[in-house]
């Protein structure tokens, strides 16, 4: 408060973070948005830069640029540490932030359940950068089973890629998949692509677990007709690097295995001096504030809290609208408490429904109904309009038109090459 | 020769290697294109991916994307480690190719001179990694600058990029860095941009050495206009990763140096069984054959071969037209010895003249000497059409537009931070 001005300290740009640093900008305030990575990452489309439709550019936005015109907010690239609730400081790993209001929105990150083994050798789905591996990896494996010494068994192996978790992002990483290899098939002249196999493992009976039952069958049949061999009720054990280990005792020999099949919060929330939930979620009263806050200062919105309250039965999911809308209800009440008004609303839910692409030209949306290719274009448009920038709006329509049209992969490069071998 | 055709290889993915193939592709020959890398690298854009002006893909085409229709051309990710001429084969570390015609199009790396310490703490400037490791290293440094805990000497240093070589790539790298420091302004809202500065360093008494002088000079008044301090004659002795030290005695704080101030073959040019030159080039004949070819079927064309003879002064220089103009002679030869004819035909350069930009709508172009816009005008016309791929054409078009109106940036992303720090 070394102006006077109220200081707002945000921790995550993500959805959730970024709206409310807009909200705050046009206040009397100061706002300290802070994150490790310098981009917002439009994690819905991250499916797409792992397999080379999009490039990293087109989903990652540079957090300062949203705020141009905002001179009282500040970006600070750090990883966060953890709160002192008492001192009212932020620690990081470039020292502390002191604030008034603290609203932590630092998202989630992937959740092996305690299967080391497996977070040690498969790929998770969270961060651009595991999107960046899993593109060069996957296309590094081509150009590997296309050399003449493999055996059979090794060709094989690489050529079987395994996508864990039947969510939005474990269904759209499938699909992804299948239409990469359609690609590469017309550019591998040698390669038997009979040994190419794409499988999707999930836990329960059922894929896209937010989606009405026929649209859940029809996901399976789209992901079928498109050569994805859809394993139900079937669970990972483990993951060494070279078998995937299923609890029915069947081995997949594999070089690749996606996880897909759970969030966590980020660490980060143990040490804010609250409350978690059993996935590491702070646990959140209805008007957002982090249960028992000592000043009564700190909230906590999106992925990285736990929202329950009346008659619902599970928190609420880890899904952009609930950032977006939470943030709104964050910044409401945190201008209550700066004039003085401790008569804080409490936040609803307004759910829009769920939907999720199977591949180009097919998708399922839940409310209204849709699916097929009507369903897709919806789920473009949606997708579109909130990408950020309007360069990318346009350049990311048309590769999207193009790669429909005639299936065009750029981004199929492998830049991870280590140079000196 | 299993199936009686014509064995082709061909090491390098360049400008050379592409063009040698597409036109091997239309003969009744076998051909095996080597690459260490999966993709063909548009290395005169490279300091745009530097700048964070284009994306990797956008620069980078997947060599096997070149050759979909033609079933004839197989590409062979490997490198390669050498030639036994003897055994006509191709040692790479995926094991050997034999070859009935060899064509070395490998191309060149940084020269330092011999000054490892250099070497390990500068960044080169010819691989799409380097490039995107520059990025990742300036877009952090200003991150880092703009901690409140730096000392103004640390902020300096960090804010100091130094660009070593005048020819068009430092040149173009260092107009380039000038803009994206001018976007970096508008978004740092705390930064003193007084301490942030760009130098251009050049040991000879001019920059652009393939350009009349009246252009040279114009070069180094815009490139001053930009806000470069333009050092010439000007040696670098060493730099640790803190400081530049130059033959002056003067010391330069810096953790940015770029290094463009030359090239060298490729090791592999050393284990072909011809003499190389003291760049390291191979020499060949007036008919591109390698000097002393023990079969007399071993080629070179492009910046890996050193070719002189008549009344040149020096080889010719390593840029693009020489390596794709030499393509045509050497498959034409290879043709002619394939049906027994060994007149080959004797390789003369036709100069196209040189063209250089120095920031958005500033450009030089030798023949016919154009300035200014309309020089820029033409350089991005001839650098569009020679981009692969007709989608790249369309958007890179779109970008630079955007770019000149309103000097947006999208690339300006670290993707390199350790997410477990």
């Amino acid at each position: 408060m070394s102006n006077g001005k109220p200081k707002i300290v945000i921790v995550g740009g993500g959805f959730g973070g970024i709206k409310l640093a807009k909200l705050f900008a046009k206040e009397n305030v100061d706002i300290t948005l802070v994150d490790r990575h310098n981009f917002h990452l439009f994690q819905p489309l991250l499916y797409q830069v792992s397999t080379a439709v999009l490039s990293e550019d087109e989903i990652a936005y540079p957090i300062r640029s949203f705020f141009r015109s905002n001179k009282n907010v500040n970006f600070f690239m750090a990883k966060a540490k953890g709160v002192d609730q008492a001192r009212n400081v932020l620690l990081t790993n470039h020292g502390e932030i002191s604030y008034d209001y603290l609203i932590l929105a630092a998202g989630t990150t992937t959740n092996f359940f305690g299967m080391k083994e497996v977070e040690e050798h498969a790929f998770g789905m969270k961060s651009l950068q595991e999107a960046l591996h899993i593109r060069n990896h996957v296309i590094h494996e081509f150009e590997r089973a296309d050399k003449p010494y493999r055996t059979p068994e090794d060709r094989k192996k690489r050529m079987t890629f395994v996508v864990v978790g039947g969510g939005p992002t474990g269904v759209e990483e499938a699909g992804a998949l299948t239409e990469l290899i359609e690609i590469q098939k017309k550019e591998f002249h040698h390669l038997d692509f009979n040994d190419v196999q794409v499988i999707l493992i999930e836990a329960t009976p059922r894929v896209l677990p937010m989606m009405p039952e026929d649209l859940q069958k029809e996901t399976v049949r789209v992901l079928e007709k498109k050569g994805v061999r859809v394993m139900l009720e079937t669970q990972v054990v483990g993951y060494d690097g070279d078998v995937l280990k299923l609890k029915s005792g069947v081995e997949i020999p594999t070089t690749t295995v996606i996880w897909a099949a759970g969030v966590r919060a980020v660490d980060l929330m143990k040490n804010c001096g609250g409350e978690c939930a059993r996935d590491g979620r702070i646990w959140i009263e209805e008007n957002l504030m982090v249960r028992g806050a000592v000043n009564q200062n700190v909230f906590a919105i999106g992925d990285c809290a736990a929202f329950m309250h009346g008659d619902m039965k599970r928190p609420l999911p880890t899904v952009a609208p609930v950032a977006t809308q939470q943030a709104k209800t964050a910044h409401k009440n945190i201008m209550k408490l700066i004039k003085g008004d401790t008569n804080l609303e409490k936040f609803v839910y307004k759910d829009l429904g769920a939907m999720a692409t199977i591949g180009r030209g097919e998708a399922v949306v839940g409310s209204p109904k849709m699916k097929g290719f009507l369903a897709w274009c919806a789920w473009m448009l949606v997708h579109l309009i909130r990408l950020a920038g309007a360069h990318t709006n346009f350049t990311v329509a048309i590769k999207w038109t193009w790669n429909l049209i005639s299936g065009v992969r750029l981004g199929r490069i492998i830049d991870n090459i280590k140079l000196d071998t």
